[in-house]
């Protein structure tokens, strides 16, 4: 990799729901320490990626809302690199406009894209990978992806099926949504198929030709815009379909590869996902201030720094909030973002 | 009855524990609206009493802690009749030090003696019964005690053994303690058993004999003492065991009489107690501020008025303070004494 020509892209517009009453859309996931690590996961991301790319070439894109949050966890980066987007899009508007952003510093330049709120463990090995995933796309010039090694058929995420081959970088088949549970099964038995990370590398030339090819409204909506002009950006970005990059482009693209990631990872989707990288007592609950009697099972995340006491309940969520107290089955959690609906509504 | 003549001692020196963290040491349950009737429980026990007893022949003794609370919750009452008991002591001496005070203001008077933090419905019931306890102990010179019809074997309460007869006024065979289950269902299929509401009547020359009789450790230490002076009365309590009325006088006593107390009655001593008498939605839930999905049977107390969210969970006590929040399975409330216990170490 060529230090000089790496850009990274930080992916940081949502909301995520499913984490009410401790995400919401005023302070939402990626501004958090869910771990308790001390750090919000968007500050974690920034470091990373700040191991081999520079702080000026680094772009966080936002919703219009969180600019001044990201600026506050990420001061090291140029005010003019926090990018606020005018209207809730899905990733590929987000992405091209951090393409073409990135094409007035540099018409050469080779761009990592990666969501803000997830968990990477094992920095060295991420860093190996995506050097091995910027050669591939630089001597290819091929639209590259991430790729984790299933550890259980797990039906949140999405799943890339590959060409076997014995090296680390493999030519994409196709790229699957979030299957059923039976179908999950049959991927972890068939053998070649990766979670997908949703984090992407590619040359920028490639990527803004890709999008004029494979998804012209988001080119006829942004390519000519003056990125100075809110008011012709967000005229623009309206303009866009509310479409992911997986699907606008990856499933379209002919040269699609992905680099086994054999770093550990969670998208931290879901409460689920969390509980399971937290430590634990040995009745399996996690949750640093609280008590727990005859309990097991129980996930407690509290911001009030409240005395909290579990008698004989299992596998509860429980979180405790300034405004908000949840308290959740975990079985039930995909029950939040119904949640959520009704508490905007009411 | 003799309203002139007619006296009452109410009985609020108890901290309720088992309603951590919603009754603290310093904030004890009788003076909480439990159940959200904009009253707490001993401003109901006074305004019941005072129907038929004049406030300046109402006494409430409580923990010398207590004293300015009952002030403020029952501003009726002459200062010089809310007294601090120096030292946590059970029923036996509370009781007495009542029937000292009066002595002082009447010779000749009759007492109610009546816990501060029951539930009672149906107030002109229960002012019939007291009214029949009244003119049984001046007619008899007994102790009396309102027992209430068994709805249920509860093992929560002790209970009433009588004579069956088929006036409303019974003689007293014996008082049984807190029964096992199998116990509580034979005393319910015998019919001859009422549970002990804790409600005392007698005349106050016949309590001073009687304790004198039965208790003389309590007569040697509080007969002589100068009711104006805090440190003999302290001195004086201190050497009084720690003894129920039941156990000490009750249960010993030749003449004791039950009167069938035909009104809607809880000694609110549990969750469960408290639930009972909370108006529920279809599905068993009870509190106002609570958002129930596919949850039942679940009790919400909120002080701090917070959005909750129960999903998916069945038969919670969830209980939130500023300070604190207990979540217990309903089967294990008689945790929650161990649960104090163990704050108060820590």
């Amino acid at each position: 990799m060529n230090r000089e020509k790496t850009f990274a892209v930080i992916m940081a517009g949502g909301i995520g729901s499913r984490f009410w009453p401790f995400s919401t859309e005023e302070n939402p996931k990626q501004f958090h320490d869910f771990l308790g690590t001390g750090k919000s996961l968007i500050r974690h991301t920034f470091d990373r990626l700040n191991r081999f790319v520079d702080a000026d070439k680094i772009l966080v894109i936002t919703n219009k809302l969180y600019v001044d949050q990201v600026k506050e966890h990420i001061p090291q980066i140029p005010e003019e690199n926090v990018i606020g987007e005018p209207t809730r899009r899905n990733t590929a508007p987000c992405i091209y406009l951090g393409a073409r952003f990135i094409e007035g510093m540099d018409s050469d330049a080779q761009v990592i894209v990666a969501p803000a709120d997830h968990l990477i463990l094992e920095e060295d090995k991420f860093q190996s990978c995506i050097q091995l995933a910027l050669d591939t796309a630089a001597n290819e010039n091929s639209f590259v992806t991430l790729g984790i090694e299933p550890s259980r058929p797990d039906t949140g995420y999405g799943y890339i099926e590959f060409e076997q081959n014995d090296s680390e970088v493999k030519k994409v088949i196709q790229f699957r949504e979030k299957p059923d549970r039976s179908t999950a099964e049959a991927f972890l038995k068939a053998g070649n198929f990766y979670w997908n990370s949703g984090i992407f590398i590619w040359n920028n030339r490639d990527l803004i030709d890709g999008i004029a090819r494979h998804v012209s409204s988001i080119q006829n909506a942004l390519s000519s815009v003056d990125l100075k002009d809110f008011e012709a950006l967000e005229a623009g970005y309206s303009a866009c379909p509310d479409i992911s990059i997986d699907y606008a482009l990856m499933e379209k693209a002919e040269k699609v590869n992905v680099v086994r990631g054999n770093f550990s990872w969670s998208d931290l989707g879901t409460w689920g996902s969390v509980y399971q990288h937290l430590e634990k007592d040995a009745f399996g609950n996690a949750g640093t201030t609280a008590e727990f009697g005859n309990s097991s099972g129980n996930l407690v995340v509290d911001e009030e720094n409240k005395k909290i006491v579990l008698e004989s309940v299992q596998d509860l969520i429980v979180i405790n909030t300034g405004k908000a107290l949840l308290i959740c089955h975990k079985d039930a959690e995909q029950e939040i973002k119904q949640i959520v609906a009704r508490q905007s509504k009411s």
